[in-house]
């Protein structure tokens, strides 16, 4: 079993509210230096059996489909190691 | 300018309605052989100025009180490269 995640985040060009109100609060909260917030969905998705290229491409395709609204967003499909190190 | 990327989930013993809402959702729409989905939060920061120890210690310190409830949620932080491939 494998972990496969799957990134959406808004394109560059589409306003961010969420990521907006994130970067302007980090001054009140005494964090400078960052100039930009984008906030975006992570989704891990644990696949049964090998992630092959046929698996992946499928995993792609239910990206497009239904993870991510293409119109205003792009997405990254990634496998990823099962024993993942948490910090 | 650097890009560092929080990555925010539930942790394990956490309920995740969301995750399992997509997770049920699959076999109707034609994609089996996803055995559990876990939606999470993906924060992508834009940080000023080179990012060493003393910058990531601070992100850290940021993510943990302000963009993760620690309670229920694990993060993890990464520096990425700015001229990130976008699929």
């Amino acid at each position: 079993m494998a972990r496969v995640v799957v990134d959406v985040m808004l394109k560059p060009e589409i306003l961010d509210p969420q990521g907006q109100a994130v970067q302007r609060a980090l001054p009140r909260l005494g964090f400078d230096g960052i100039s930009d917030v984008r906030q975006g969905k992570r989704f891990e998705l644990e696949v049964d059996g090998p992630v092959d290229e046929a698996a992946l491409a499928r995993i792609h395709e239910l990206a497009e489909s239904f993870l991510a609204n293409t119109v205003i967003e792009d997405f990254t499909v990634k496998v990823e190691e099962v024993a993942e190190a948490v910090k």
